[in-house]
């Protein structure tokens, strides 16, 4: 339980990382803390000791019975309770909790809506996983909405950034896109995984700025996420969009990784 | 307690209120709870009972041995535990919780900077007091790094918006302006009673689209918000404010309300 005076529940002053755990491992832990920690430098909060953030975790998917099934084990870390107002405590003391939960492969392409809701990139928190994500849930309902799945969100200059929780790619020409992190794109790992994918493959591919236009005319889309690892889209906007072999390339190289 | 499922804690999926209490007397709570209820409506969230919320207020305040103090009473409401990433649950029951704390009078001006830090204009959650209020704790944070007590926010467009926790005034050519609401502002009670106070004084009032450059020119500068009241600022940037004729008279007309 949190108490009420903790800063992740009163000022949303915190991070988080959602791991994927299968048959007991937590996949790609390490790259989930590098960020963790990366984005604690950003947010003047102590990282926390990595050990400790394994041990809660693994703590979390016994306590939920989940070792041998396909978990998500969140770690949430919050700037810990007090300080007076917006004002931090001098002697912050981090909190660390960790949750599990069943999380079953997504078997459906998605079908997404550009939101209304635009992504601040002009807060160094627009590309962190942190505890105000009050505007990526704006987001995605929009999207649930109007039928869909997931939102693409766009930034406050209209530019693509990314989905309400994943990474957002397309294909054009042949080519691999995927907005630049100063859009206000996540640094995602399996975001990474896809870019080097890539490489290996021989494919082109553009870290970009570019507007909603851009995925409008793409021959294909999909989205990445540590859960969910490479979803490919359906439709966008009411468009319906077909399968794609460098999509279908790209995900089978993903999984050979 | 907070169970670690709640949405507000998760995502920062809900809204509060922090309402001056004096003598045990809760200081325009019909107008901070008529605030919430338009902040819910706009979030998707069922406004809160208002005979519930000053019920668990009142026992907040009592429960702390504040009723014959000057006291900060917050009252938090969040989309309740449950649903699934960003999605919210289908049978969303809110959580309301009520906590109290001492609040003295700002004794000194205040020392404002312009932070880095922007407001997202371009969600619908800025004008709101949300959960997710991370870029108010780094603007904040930016202020006390340089030795201020508060911070200057501008939105996206480069537009003045507010103070980190509070509303923003300033006086130019014998007029009194604030932003206008769409540039991020959220409607404060107090910055209501201001400008209805200036109007009673004769005062002429913008609300008004302005870049920093109206605050660098400005006669005079002040702050509000429920707890503070009026605040003058005596330097912002590093430019000194002498205190102001107005301001004083905007001061006692509010005390005098």
């Amino acid at each position: 339980m949190i108490p009420p005076d903790d800063r992740g529940f009163t000022l949303g002053d915190g991070l988080f990382e959602t791991v994927l755990a299968q048959d007991g491992a937590l996949v790609r832990l390490e790259a989930h803390l590098d960020r963790l920690a990366s984005g604690c430098a950003t947010l003047g909060l102590p990282a926390p000791d990595p050990a400790e953030a394994r041990r809660r975790m693994r703590q979390a998917l016994a306590e939920a019975k989940l070792q041998g099934a396909r978990a998500a084990v969140r770690l949430t870390l919050t700037a810990g309770s007090g300080g007076r107002g917006l004002d931090r405590p001098d002697g912050l003391r981090p909190r660390m909790i960790a949750t599990a939960a069943a999380a079953p492969v997504a078997a459906t392409p998605a079908r997404l809506i550009t939101a209304e809701v635009r992504r601040n990139d002009q807060s160094p928190a627009t590309r962190l996983k942190t505890l105000s994500y009050l505007d990526n849930v704006l987001a995605r309902a929009e999207a649930r909405r109007s039928g869909a799945d997931e939102a693409v969100m766009v930034n406050t200059r209209g530019e693509l950034a990314c989905a309400a929780a994943a990474n957002l790619f397309w294909i054009s020409e042949g080519r691999l896109f995927t907005p630049a992190l100063e859009c206000g794109a996540l640094a995602g790992v399996t975001r990474a995984r896809v870019l080097a994918c890539a490489g290996e493959l021989g494919v082109a591919v553009g870290e970009t700025r570019a507007g909603p236009q851009a995925l409008a005319t793409a021959e294909a889309v999909f989205l990445t996420n540590a859960l969910i690892g490479l979803r490919p889209v359906a439709a966008l906007d009411g468009r319906s969009l077909s399968p794609h072999a460098l999509v279908a390339d790209l995900a089978r190289a993903l999984d050979a990784q």
